[in-house]
């Protein structure tokens, strides 16, 4: 189930007892010390999978609630519901207080299939995003570092901006609350529906775009995962259309090399003005 | 708490001890005998409303287990989490069996917090739907039943729709997956945010404009809470964009007469074809 790659090795979770794993949450995929919430879904994706008879998250819900660190860490997780197609489940990550008590980080409810299974019918009126050429794109190594690269996560992913929505690395954010990549894993593994919960997480907030600075931290995000993707460097785009209250929702959207729409998600998140 | 109005009466709870909540649920909100979905999740949002210290659902994420047929149910809640500004729930709603065990229809998360304390700020690209004038919109009443009147709940809601999006009811779909419409309660009580959570799920299927017929039950229904509406009817635009594998999202805004976007959802639906 899992490969050598620096994703599976580190999101992999280690059967205590049925139901219950754990896992050391590595430093690698911090930003600003707190573990990114993509990732954190990833590894309670990784434990529902293994608990549940179905293998992939068709849509998994996740309520952060405090901020995850790295170090050891327990998935408690519940099958709710078991059908033929469809398995319903329930998992919680936990981390430990000074006196070794259990504190709840992020809680999901996910439904589980078999991609595999699904008819191959596609009636979509959605185009992949209008993104120039990976190499007119924009990393940490191009330049005066478009994304922050003092986070540990960027040594460990491939994200490649559209200069389009690159104004505000450069004092000049566009007014609009859009963001949009190419997206891989550094160390050249390919998607699958796991590293897909990352990759909708992944990109600097929309918020930049807008001209808001600080943090942005996430509420409560879901995923729809739609197809398995197929080999090759992924499209990543990611539309805010509603800042009010000082919330905003972030709908993402993920193409594959094959041009199939592989995953949809939208997260409330709380702007936190710097 | 709750008015006099058939919604309020109808999805009202009794507490039965701190966190579970007792109802009967009325054959007023049914389609094809199946209790709506948004109106189950009004009722477990007023049940997590009391549980937890915070009054609004901010985001509340349901995921849809087994249908829910009129009669007897408890709600049981667990507060996760307790914050300052926002609070985590969990509830279930369930039903019995025919040896009077507990069946679990619908399970949710949910993150409240008091929309009122919220800042007015609005910095948004949003744009309310094009909806022609309600007077020139067509509901169950207005000629050859373009809402199915066969269902109870279509008695209880004021759902005109605009005609650009009614061509399934000619047997003339548009190929677009659109619906819009004019949405209020049919006695005329104005939207609150637990109202909001019925108007998301209250529209006939974008799947019939796709040119499909038949059920379209959902897998997981998530919504946001934005504003508190102002009174006055709704709009509510409805979109589906990715219709894959047997599956489709549905992508729901709810506008109010101040042209405030109120409630944003998205919910994993499965199309079954009839």
């Amino acid at each position: 189930m899992t490969g050598d790659s620096e994703f599976d090795r580190d999101s992999a979770v280690v059967r205590r007892e049925p139901g219950v794993y754990d896992i050391d949450l590595s430093d690698g995929w911090t930003i600003f010390g707190a573990v990114n919430g993509g990732f954190l879904l990833a590894v309670l994706g990784r434990a529902l999978a293994d608990a549940l008879p179905h293998p992939d998250p068709f849509t998994i819900s996740a309520h952060y609630l405090t901020a995850s660190r790295p170090g050891p860490a327990v998935v408690r997780t519940e099958a709710v519901r078991t059908g033929r197609t469809l398995s319903t489940g329930q998992a919680s990550l936990f981390q430990y207080d000074d006196e070794g008590d259990e504190v709840e980080r992020i809680r999901v409810l996910a439904s589980y299939g078999d991609l595999a299974t699904l008819p191959d019918d596609v009636r979509t009126t959605a185009t992949p995003p209008a993104i120039p050429p990976l190499e007119q794109c924009f990393g940490p190594d191009d330049g005066p570092a478009p994304v922050d690269g003092g986070s540990a996560i960027a040594d460990r992913l491939m994200i490649k901006l559209d200069p389009a929505t690159l104004g505000w690395a450069l004092g000049a954010p566009s007014g609009k609350g859009q963001m949009r990549a190419w997206f891989g894993l550094a160390d050249g593994r390919d998607a699958d529906p796991l590293s897909l919960l990352l990759a909708v997480d992944a990109l600097p907030p929309t918020a930049f775009e807008i001209g808001l600075k600080g943090w942005v931290p996430t509420v409560e995000l879901t995923v729809h995962v739609r197809h398995r993707p197929a080999p090759g460097p992924l499209r990543v785009s990611v539309t805010t259309r509603n800042l009010a209250g000082g919330f905003l929702e972030e709908d993402a959207e993920v193409w594959d090399s094959e041009d199939r729409l592989v995953a949809q998600s939208r997260q409330l998140a709380r702007v936190r003005l710097g």
